[in-house]
This record gives structure tokens, sequence and C-alpha cells, in this order.
């Protein structure tokens, strides 16, 4: 019998890196997506397109409204998107993002007996965001078994974050091997209503540096 | 300057007492709920009746419906409540739902700038919920103090669990002395439509057998 996993899915390429590495691990794939109040809903579609062409057993999208809460140029149209990359931690930071995320993966994985979470993070090519370091995924991986009853019970969650130490060089590469249609994935901070991405945003900057630096072609449409 | 905190409020009678237990520490009290899909909002009503007699700061409920989880009698109504007490985790755990309720709170305190968080845990008249124990919050607090902006720039959160090791007795009488008006709170899983409790599940044997210890007199309507 196949493991289950539960693998986090953005839309980005990052996270369809993931799905294609866990899959190819031999996981039954729950891939999650999370409809947070986020600028555009184009990465949810775009999310919804990558696990039906990596094939993940099932795709499911849960709601939890990050604007209740705001703090992020993400979460409040008030706060605009920077065009450069600045020092620190950026405005784009959403408070506690991934570990609302990972909590409610988390969740889900209890319920479906998923004991192993994949999640995108990297802390390489990242934005600066300290949630995506590999100390706090481990501490995460600690609260969780000591916080769930699969935990208590003596099951063992593990957060796989196979991104965590490549650049985004080498996560594309790895991509494009696993047969990653990154065509269908989506970085951009504030695309177009057409899915055109700005190319000026940190998350564009860094998928085009990328691309350039893995020597592949970015299939992206940029305006 | 007082500090400013954010208090999880339920509704129930041990988080009333945590909210008075904050306000008497000094702290400015900013009072969350939530709506995650439980089988009724009654709880959320008291929770806005302790608000105010606690006269907190402010109180928000933020939605986040763990229904689309499901996994436990109290979100999902194709399970049923028990009316015995039995041995190990019971149904009416919910996966990884302090968590999430946690996960929610750092972020809100984060936007707002508090790094005292105050919860409810006990972990001695609880129903066998491994998110109350003590060495879950630690290491919560390790992980909340990785994975966020404040964190890493050396601000630290602490989660205050001032009821940890009392006994319901205790609470009781804590509250009574803070001047918690228990009368608005409810501690039941399924009370009627008007409010009273069933007297029979869990959560009401626990706060019977509570105001007993404590030689007071329970102010609750049971039916």
């Amino acid at each position: 019998m196949h493991r289950k996993a539960v693998v986090l899915l953005s839309g980005g390429l990052d996270s369809a890196t993931v799905l294609a590495i866990a899959k190819d691990q031999g996981y039954e794939c729950y891939a999650l997506s999370f409809d947070y109040g986020q600028r555009h809903k184009l990465e949810l579609a775009a999310a919804v397109q990558v696990a039906k062409s990596l094939h993940a057993l099932s795709h499911r999208t849960l709601q939890v409204d990050l604007r209740q809460i705001g703090g992020s140029a993400l979460t409040d149209s008030q706060i605009e998107v920077p065009q450069t990359t600045g020092s620190g931690i950026p405005v784009t930071y959403v408070p506690a993002r991934n570990i609302i995320f990972m909590s409610l993966a988390l969740a889900y994985a209890e319920t479906i007996e998923a004991f192993d979470l994949f999640i995108g993070v990297n802390a390489i090519d990242y934005s600066g965001y300290p949630d995506c370091r590999p100390e706090f995924i481990q501490a995460f991986a600690q609260m969780a078994n000591l916080g769930t009853k699969a935990g208590v019970e003596g099951r063992t969650f593990a957060i796989h974050t196979p991104l965590i130490s490549m650049s985004k060089a080498d996560i594309i590469k790895r991509g494009k091997q696993l047969g990653v249609d990154f065509a269908v994935t989506l970085s951009c901070y504030q695309p177009d209503s057409t899915g055109n991405s700005c190319g000026v945003c940190d998350s564009c900057r860094l998928r085009q540096q990328g691309f350039s630096e893995a020597g592949l072609k970015d299939p992206t449409r940029y305006r």
C-alpha cells in the first residue's frame, strides 16, 4: 500500500516541484491549497492545474481568510507590493502564514491518517521569511507530535522540505526532470486579470533569475 | 503603558477565568474567539457576554471553518457526542484545534504587536486532549519564536497558561474571587436552543463536579 502524504500547493513553481518529488518518492498525494484572501485567485486556479497535471490523488482548497487579521501587503490592499528587494523581512510577509497553513494541513493529515507533510519552503532563494528556515520546520514538527492525538499515540508526523537547501535554479532543473509543466505555475504577486505576470515583484524576479541560472526558457507570460 | 495580551476566549468558564487573570495582571486584553463550525453558536454568544462583563479592551471572532476538515464529534454532525467518559482521547477531540487557534492568535498578536498570549488549557481536569499539556505549550512557544518576524527580530512571544495545573474547583474559586460571572459562561457541548445545558456530556460533568468540590452554587441552567 502506498503511504499518504499531504502536499501544500500554492500554484507556484516550488510547490509544484515538491508535489512531483513526493509522487516520485511513491506517496499517494493529497494536495492542499489555501484561499486565504490573497490579492488574486489566479494562483488557486494555477494550483488546480498543477494538481491535475501531476496527477495528485486529490486536491482541496481550504478557506481561511487572513484578511480578518491583516498586517501584510499580500492580504491588505492598503499596503503596496514593493518593486525592489529591500533588506530585512518584506511587507509581503504574512504574520504566521506558514504556521497557520501547516496547522491546517496537520489537522487534515491527522483526519485522513497521513503522517507525511510536504511543503516547499526554501532557505536559500527565499524572500527573508522566518517561517522558511529549517530550525522553524524542526520546531513545528516537534510541536505537532506533542499536540496531536496521533503524535501522542505514537505515530510520528514528518515534515518534508525537499527544497530547503536548493537554489531556485536547482529547483527548476529538478522540476523539469520530473515533468513539471512550469507554464501552468504562477509566481507573481500581482498578475493582471489574464494571468500575465508583472516581472518586477520579488517573486517574479527570483523566478526569472532561477530560469536564467538553470539555462532553461521561462515559459511565463510577462506583461 | 499597559502591555497588550491576546486572550483566547471560548465562552466557557476556564477561558473566562483566564481573561479575569490577565486583566488582574494589568494587561490590555484583546479577546479572540473562533467560529469554527462548532455544533452550536451559543458558546460564541457566551464569549461576547464574557468579554463585555470582564471589560476586555476588544473582542473579535475569527471565522475558520473546521468542518472543511472534519474528524470530530464537535465539527461533524455524523459523529455523536458521547454521554459517558471513556478512556483515551475522546471523539470530541478536534484534530489540531488548539494548534490552529493558537496559530491564528499568534498571527493576530504579531499584527497588533502583542507578545503575550493567554490560553485556558488545563492538564488536570481536562478531557485527555494532547494539546492541553505543558510540553505541547512549550513546544508551541518555541516554534512561534522561530517562525515569526517578531520572534526573529528579538521579541519573544510568551504563552501564558495560568490554569494549567489547577483543578476545576480551584479555577472556579479563582474566577469567583476575580468577579467572573459564571452565569454567562457556557460549558455544554450540546445545549438546547434556549441555552440550557445537557448535564450529561463530559464538559457538563466536569463543570458540575468542579462547582461541587469548590463548595459553590453552579448558576448553570440545566434542562
